[in-house]
């Protein structure tokens, strides 16, 4: 056969073919299959009719293997660029207050967002286990598009993977992020000084018991939601205010202790904390009496610590509160120069006990 | 109990612990553990003993949340930032010519050079299996830290996440990485033009052949290696001598066809290939005869394809010949204005057939 472009019943063909390809791509399968991953066709349905019509805008819509933004731009927002990624695997994907799709963003927002900058572009790459809803798919999709939304974020470039049934579990994700840090901002770990206030803007534990809650291995009923939130808005507000903040991290995956641990180490102070300020939900405490586990070291996805100076302290405390993701912010601990590297705890009672990092693991796959 | 700084006892004990969390981290462990992705000491450790120590580096050892690099810095180099990610779920991990390490930092850096970009930083987010060997995530470490070497980029900060055996396959890489475009350089899928020439840097289906015989599933034997190479050196050789190269990008997952498919969509022209001219191995000719598989889907992991305006075609050429990346450089096609969105292959009888975007699935987890 010679196909020549000549032949007019040939370019009826070829006008017809290229009518399809061009048509908006839709999944018409109902669950995720090999083919989702080829790089082919059934890819590039998946990806148009999942990704790039829920995050619509047009950086990703290009669909170049990369995108790219005028630096101009950048520089006008600050002097330095934040470059961060994590990846999720949360189990289940759906659970009280949040799900995979939402603390995908919130949490590399957060990562951020804790350096100051003001975050702008994330990436979002999938691993599909064969066989998955493809109704789960455009469900965490549409509820990163919110949280992309909700955040002033746009999702700018992507990949899509596909393993065989077994090869993983469900749907993992990773986003990377970058912003920009304003001029003059300088939050690192190896800043705080002896004297510094350990602030937080809320109760901790919520996302590590939800979590567990919603596992249903146990046999309990809790209110406790997730606190998956973005917390840029929160530090835009504190930076505006004192720009000269010392530290500042969203305490994730190992909890408040494993924070204040990683800061104790990297500015060589000790840190004391005090039990009776921190805020523990009742039902929090109730779970980890059960179990045998400590609110210190559950995972938080909204729960910002701050390390600032004790002149500033009280200023930061009421800005954070009159903000909403910062309404229960409390002075929870203070800087101390001896024991440097170590976290103690003031208890209830008056007793001081050492929090030290975690050993072994409380919860996996907690995000 | 009361433990009071000032007590002598007690702070020898606080240095002795001090002491031993400083200790840079060793992993003792012969398999990961669920504690590797607990965010506690145990993935400490093994970040500093596999990771940090690998990628050495002053940013990455910050171990801040974010890397952070100044905006003056990247502008001196070019106008705008490229951006890009991909995650990597090859299997096997280690086949003939490379492995999942040296993949995940050549595909992204190639994702950033084929828009021009000079390849600068690279995160590495990685999610393991529980019980994999610590020895094997030792070894891809050392592969991606020698491919970073290699094509000149830094990896600045990461992430581990392990999942219960089971729940995934080993070892899966997301890495995405940020590079900056030269002013004046302006290479899209949308800028090919009827009369364009279709240049590659060699051989296709060498990567696709390698993983499919390393799987063992084929009681073949074949010298068949991956091509995976970083290419932004050659890139940056054919920007030197021609800046106004229309579009570039390199064909991995769905191998040659469906990169051209993409740029003949994006651009609304036609692509006519000459098979005559494509270089293919006689062994990868082989297989896909054994095997019903095309060549022209198959994954490469150095492939560049270059569209470039006819009366830059021979001076592209002989720039890519002279290059170590480009030697087997050669013409394989032109672009022509009708029928538009089609390619056409031109096949050794002298007939044209119609190259379509690929259906189906060729070979999963090639990458």
């Amino acid at each position: 056969m010679n196909i020549s472009p000549t032949n007019s019943a040939q370019n009826s063909l070829f006008q017809k073919m290229e009518q399809v390809r061009r048509r908006q791509g839709k999944v018409r399968d109902t669950h995720i299959t090999l083919a989702h991953g080829s790089g082919g066709k059934a890819m590039h349905d998946l990806i148009d009719d999942i990704f790039v019509s829920n995050f619509d805008n047009p950086i990703l819509s290009q669909l170049e293997d990369q995108a790219s933004f005028d630096l101009a731009n950048l520089i006008q927002q600050g002097d330095r660029l934040a470059f961060t990624t994590d990846s999720y695997v949360v189990d289940p994907l759906f659970f009280p207050g949040s799900d995979i799709g939402e603390l995908a963003i919130n949490g590399t927002v957060n990562d951020l967002a804790v350096s100051g900058a003001k975050p702008l572009y994330l990436t979002c790459s999938v691993i599909l286990e064969e066989g998955l809803p493809v109704e789960i798919l455009r469900r965490v999709a549409a509820s990163m598009n919110a949280a992309a939304k909700n955040a002033g974020i746009k999702i700018v470039t992507g990949d899509t993977k596909v393993v065989h049934r077994g090869a993983a579990d469900k749907l993992f994700i990773n986003t990377a992020g970058i912003g920009v840090i304003p001029r003059g901002v300088n939050i690192s770990a190896h800043n705080i000084k002896p004297g510094d206030a350990v602030i937080i803007n809320g109760e901790i534990g919520n996302h590590g018991t939800a979590i567990l809650i919603a596992r249903g291995e146990l046999a309990l009923e809790t209110n406790i939601e997730s606190d998956c939130q973005p917390l840029h808005s929160l530090v835009e507000t504190i930076l505006h205010i004192c720009p000269q903040v010392h530290a500042m991290r969203d305490a994730t995956r190992g909890g408040l202790a494993t924070v204040l641990n990683e800061f104790a180490l990297s500015s060589n102070v000790g840190i004391r904390l005090f039990e009776e300020s921190i805020p523990v939900r009742e039902e929090v405490n109730g779970v980890c009496e059960i179990l045998g586990l400590d609110p210190l070291y559950l995972a938080n996805e909204g729960k910002l610590v701050v390390l600032v100076s004790k002149e500033n302290a009280d200023n930061v405390l009421s800005t954070m509160k009159s903000h909403p993701a910062g309404k229960d912010a409390c002075i929870i601990g203070e800087v101390i120069s001896s024991p440097p590297g170590i976290v103690l705890l003031k208890t209830v009672f008056g007793a001081e006990r050492i929090v030290d990092m975690l050993v072994g693991d409380q919860l996996p796959r907690i995000c």
